[in-house]
């Protein structure tokens, strides 16, 4: 029943991923534990582009999301909201009990700096939190603008979500000024599912340090005094720490600048092909994510019907569209290992399938 | 540099858990994750002995142990304490702006149900946190005359930690009332560490609906109503899933009366092996934990130098003591996957290497 994953996330993992995931487990207090984790710092701190330390959490990207609120505001968290992760994280604030402010934008719309100063311009917030990539809508909002906007409020903790973005284009957090950047495992990175990761400036750190009910399991000062041992707060995910570490010595043999250049190169494949098929992107082109394709329905293919025959023919997926989204957008996913080969394989795929799906 | 952990956590993962853990990933909001997710909570259940769902955790235990008290507790907690992971307890539910009671008893001493009635009786707690196997000191809590104490006070919310105790020993949870019974998958069940599952009863998940910041990463009611989807509130560790699916194939087909019968038989050589060698468990006998033997170091024995012995010669580690005991303790596990066969080779090792480790 193996089949390969074209939706954007979690993504298809290689046959070395997972190797690598049955490395014996060692203690998490042995000196073996330290060295795979001090081993992967220097790689891990040159993708997301710090000298902070990177920490890594045994969970998915949603439990850091909701521990970065806990951690960083005291006032109210201004959370961007265009899309279903990114509105969720609004709902995820109110529900720790902190005040929140929520500015929308319409689905497939990238967030508008120049709305993100005149709110944070209230001086109500000391927090904002911001999916770089929306997998939702395949949206990719304009980061460094934003960020040249959030640093003029010395007081707003930025936490910017980069699940679908990071190590497919460059998020360099410290030149950004990015106080806490966070990503999952299971989608550019393409591992399984089940570790995040999260690196956390000085003054975030200060901050947390300042707040009373920040918790155990997602406290920021816990991951940094642990990470002076070469450890995790908690017993951490080992099978996914190889993962990651196998996956790293992939990217640094590939080259960030050469993984950057194929998920471009894969993604304008995927857009060549929506575009021959008089279709569209959700997002303006100059806004689409670089990651993955998030597609309007314009044509009213049956879109569940094109998928299981994708499956039952070709042994791969797409996804239907997600939330509200769901059969008015598909999606499909260039993240991770993908190459020339494999995608041209599934726009050919679709090809052949396409016109059985269509309105007679 | 591979070697055969002997220490109480995490354990010893066999070939067939390793290998179950190469399935390839699906999407977790796919068919095949829910039948995946349904297809192992019949076992599950019986596992812990109750008719509530089993929820499925993308984190260690500390995370649901956190989350319990964010859920339950909305006058005071209760936490008794008897070692280093009890303990702590106690600072997290602080750390969670939560007020909370310090029951301390001895480390290596039980927790006494008289101790626990008399501190209830004072009518301030509306939830009690207990772990049943303090891993830290070997030493396994009287779980049935507690629960009948606990039991006596309707609006305590009963939390139970049984990480390594969990299919070890039974803990029937609906015949002890127990209101939340969490696990990790380290310990007794012998999966790599990243999984936890946690088991609620209806009137707790009623509590946790009343209380307003309870987050959303382990929020009870998120669990509930994706468990009615098949599902997980986030992205779950979908390897660890896979494991978990084959550790029960495991468990039942070893048969649960035969699987404590083995844990109890394994105990007890390496309590044969204490006696013989004129040392003495730290808790009293009859409390001793039936899935790890915590030694007193009473004749002085090198600890470090011992298990480094070990390791080089014999390929296996065992543990030199955890928090305040190291050194004066160590401890000896024989949970998850031991036999007779790999217990008796770890005892005959030992007794090779100790005359060397003992002072001259």
């Amino acid at each position: 029943m193996s089949y390969k994953l074209f939706i954007p996330g979690p993504v298809e993992v290689s046959d070395k991923t997972y190797r690598a995931m049955t490395t014996p487990v060692v203690g998490h207090r042995s000196k073996d534990f330290v060295a795979l984790f001090q081993g992967i710092q220097p790689d891990l701190q040159k993708l997301v582009g710090t000298k902070d330390p990177v920490y890594i959490s045994t969970s998915s990207a949603w439990g850091v999301m909701e521990g970065s609120v806990r951690n960083l505001c005291a006032k109210k968290v201004l959370n961007v909201m265009s899309g279903a992760f990114s509105d969720k994280w609004n709902d995820v604030s109110l529900r720790c009990g902190k005040a929140a402010g929520a500015l929308q934008f319409e689905w497939g719309e990238p967030a508008d700096p120049e709305a993100i100063r005149k709110e944070l311009a209230t001086g109500e917030y000391d927090c904002i939190t911001l999916i770089h990539n929306e997998t939702s809508t395949g949206t990719m909002n304009p980061l460094k603008e934003i960020m040249a906007v959030i640093n003029e409020f010395p007081e707003v903790m930025s936490v910017v979500d980069t699940v679908s973005s990071f190590s497919a284009v460059p998020v360099p957090k410290d030149e950004l000024g990015i106080d806490v950047l966070l990503s999952g495992s299971q989608k550019a990175l393409a591992l399984p599912p089940g570790l995040a990761i999260l690196s956390v400036s000085e003054r975030a750190l200060e901050r947390a340090e300042s707040l009373p009910d920040r918790g155990y399991y997602f406290d920021f000062i816990e991951f940094q005094k642990n990470y002076e041992k070469g450890m995790t707060p908690s017993t951490p995910v080992i099978p996914l720490i190889y993962a990651l570490r196998s996956k790293l010595e992939d990217i640094f043999t590939e080259g960030l600048e050469a993984r950057y250049a194929r998920h471009e190169r894969l993604n304008n494949l995927t857009r060549a092909w929506v575009e021959k098929n008089g279709l569209e992107l959700l997002p303006p082109p100059e806004f689409g994510s670089k990651t993955l394709c998030c597609v309007k329905n314009t044509r009213d293919i049956d879109i569940a019907g094109l998928n299981a025959a994708l499956k039952e023919k070709h042994n791969c997926v797409i996804d239907g569209g997600y939330g509200k989204l769901k059969g008015k957008t598909f999606r499909i996913s260039n993240m991770g290992d993908e190459t020339d080969e494999t995608m041209t394989g599934l726009l050919a795929a679709l090809d052949e399938l396409l016109p059985e799906f269509l309105p007679a």
